[in-house]
């Protein structure tokens, strides 16, 4: 995957070239990553990217040429150019896990160290978070709409570029899917490659039978037939079974499944199921692809069909209906007469005025270990997970909850502490499994695809009267 | 960027295996790579990616890895993984130009050599030539709505991953835009990368004078402030002014612009013009930015909105209001009995129905160059200019129409023969000025947002026969 140093926003160079010569490059920050709104009106959002973060992180390193291309541009003194030589990254990262279920403004990662440190990163970070949280929130509805079907991701060659394709191929199944059709996302992640044959395959034949013939011979245990390239119903499903009765069969082998990538699959699945059922093809699997979403695919389900598994591209790989995730990377604290200081940039709109300072996020479980809450606190606040305690929404602070017998769950994990990392990536099937059970926890209305529930995502009371004091701070500065 | 040779759908993989096995992988054949529909109802579409699909098919070889993997899946031959080990493509490969106007249903790239190296470059072709496409055609309708503004590319953040950021700036670089925020996309393909100072920066000092103060010293001949961190016209503008006045000015420098970033950019950027213009500023750029696209541009020059520039990001880096570029990969000649034969894929959707055939394209242009019609022929079809000629819809082929004094071009180049690059890549500033000199060709009519006329895509008429034909002969079958 490509993690260049290099892809940074040049005002992210101006900036710093501007703090080193004005000799603030040391001063302490704190930066937030969060978002503010849930692609698809969803309930909730999956996290993804940390894996390709803390790569990018350990790499970060300007070579000789990338040195040479900043000399070019002449913007930079070159004393800077000289610091970012032998620049390394040295500052903290906390972070939720990956394949955790986050919501909309709170951090997801923080960042503390140094003004450049925090600031070279800004970009790449961002890009690794929204692309691939966008892809993993987009599979796990359509996982869910396909109730207990499986979902398969097809759809490299529509995908935005070939990092698109690999990392969204990886996002996709963290987030449920069961394997892609792209090698290289197998390759390097080791998510199963899945595929059997094109429409040119057939075509290649001399008749659509032949090609099935051959197909099955070459492959007798894994015999899975693209039936719609001619007539579906006239041809490609006799084709298929009159293929499992004179070769399969035979060899003690069997049909194992038929794929239709067009026309209409609801009424197409239903007959194919027929013929096969008919002709004694129970296990036969049916597999369709073609264009399809959640959307779709609920709506399948509710018209009977009869489909086992779901091959999903486009509207997947690109989350076709709302192609954007948007994070957010924000000053929350910098260094002002040698203190860290909580920072807020204000705006009218209330959603979009940042939460200040160093913080912390817990999620809180009720005795069923069901997530009630996610609260927001200072650093160094303590809660007493014994005694009860007061939720308010931050936007409306009039509407309380006393919460007791709760859980908490620290989210932010340090991943790197002065410039190390003192976090052990997880594999893949771990980050799955993890995704898996933080569903688990979610209620119900937070999941559903119609006007979910709001989940809460509070602020303590000391953070919300710091918030409250910064604004009051800045209206009458 | 991202050219791993395992960049291809599993099923390739399959397909050649089988082919290998039954003796078919030197059988010759032709594919087609084109589309069905321009996003966003569009009248045209700008062709990119040529030049990551000329570097894929260089480098094109299975290392010891990609091997050793594949070895493992256990669904390969060791005869077709030793054939693989040793693999070149040595086909031929004929495409438009990048940069060029293409059109729906017409072969834009065309690759002719046996099954094995046609099959196994489809997924890489696509996503390189359907992502960068994408990217081109709808920075071609940004640009084109920004009027004689300029329009600069600042999606890195919100792209999907970071291949599409790079490449994305370039194909939008070659569509129009100035430049990008993009620092990598500079240096790998000399885009100026552009960019000054976030709300970080502003929130990093203790006012925001005192910051526009320290960039304005760091960047007297560059001094592009950002104005609203705090508010726009109570704050932003008028430090932004004192700073020429008490910074600027006292040096023999000027106050070369503002960006703004958020609330109404109409009213917003009205008010910034007058009170810079009564300060004194007339040359001081405008620039604004924040979820804009083609449609909002439109709007805000409607709204006499007074602006020099538009930083454009999220919407034009994922194509967010139509984010697919569905192009296609079709087989349309097979070896058959040692006969290059053209083959057909029939759909109940006559546009879905594939033209078979080695094929050539022509644009056809009237006396004023003005493109009138592009015209697919046979391979070895000849037009003669000087005799009349009769164009005729594939649809609805009583709708003729007769030409004479036309001119043609050939737009389907050679790039490579045998396996051999014989075309020289231009570099992108010539790829730039090709777009614009390709659009120049264009009516104004299919060009326009609104209801654009649809250009014609013509068959010759031994082709529209040849393709009846096996319409025919395949329902006859």
């Amino acid at each position: 995957m490509n993690r260049n140093v290099l892809l940074m926003d040049y005002y992210e160079l101006t900036m710093c070239n501007s703090y080193f010569l004005n000799g603030m490059h040391e001063k302490q920050a704190v930066f937030d990553l969060f978002f503010r709104t849930i692609p698809d009106n969803g309930g909730y959002a999956i996290y993804c990217g940390l894996e390709s973060i803390v790569q990018y992180i350990k790499e970060f390193k300007f070579g000789k040429e990338e040195i040479e291309y900043l000399k070019s541009k002449k913007d930079f003194d070159p004393s800077f150019l000289e610091y970012l030589k032998n620049f390394k990254f040295k500052g903290d990262i906390y972070s939720f896990k990956e394949g955790s279920v986050i919501f909309p403004l709170e951090s997801v990662l923080c960042v503390k160290g140094n003004l450049v440190e925090c600031q070279l990163i800004e970009t790449a970070l961002l890009t690794f978070f929204n692309h691939q949280s966008l892809i993993a929130t987009k599979s796990a509805r359509i996982v869910r709409a396909a109730l207990n079907k499986t979902v398969m991701e097809f759809g490299a060659r529509r995908a935005q570029g070939n990092d698109a394709a690999t990392l969204g191929a990886r996002a996709s199944y963290i987030a449920g899917c069961i394997g892609t059709s792209n090698v290289y996302a197998d390759f390097l992640y080791n998510i199963k490659a899945l595929g059997t044959m094109a429409h040119s395959y057939v075509q290649s034949f001399s008749s659509e039978y032949e090609a099935f013939c051959a197909y099955a011979k070459t492959y007798p245990d894994n015999t899975l037939l693209l039936v719609d390239t001619y007539n579906t119903l006239k041809e490609g499903i006799p084709n298929a079974i009159r293929v499992h009765n004179e070769i399969l069969k035979p060899l003690g082998k069997y049909l194992k499944g038929i794929r239709i990538d067009s026309g209409d699959l609801a009424y197409l699945s239903r007959e194919a199921r027929k013929m096969l059922d008919k002709a004694g093809l129970y296990d036969t699997k049916i597999t369709v692809s073609n264009s399809l979403d959640e959307y779709l695919i609920i709506s399948l389900n509710e018209q009977g069909a009869k489909i086992d598994s779901f091959g999903v591209g486009e509207r997947l790989i690109t989350a076709k209906s709302d192609p954007v995730f948007g994070g957010v990377y924000k000053l929350s604290a910098i260094e002002l007469d040698s203190h860290l200081t909580p920072s807020i940039k204000v705006s009218d709109n209330p959603k979009k005025t940042t939460t200040p300072g160093f913080k912390k996020v817990y999620r809180i479980f009720d005795e069923n270990s069901k997530a009630i809450a996610d609260l927001i606190t200072l650093r160094n606040e303590k809660i007493n997970p014994s005694l009860p305690y007061v939720l308010f929404d931050p936007l409306f602070p009039y509407k309380e909850k006393v919460i007791k017998d709760f859980k908490l769950e620290e989210k932010l994990i340090q991943i790197f502490k002065k410039g190390k990392l003192v976090y052990e990536l997880p594999n893949i099937e771990s980050i799955r499994k993890y995704c898996k059970e933080e569903l688990g926890t979610m209620w119900e209305e937070v999941l559903r695809f119609d006007s979910p529930h709001e989940y809460y995502v509070d602020l303590s009371k000391p953070l919300y009267n710091l918030k409250q004091n910064l604004i009051k701070k800045h209206k009458h500065d």
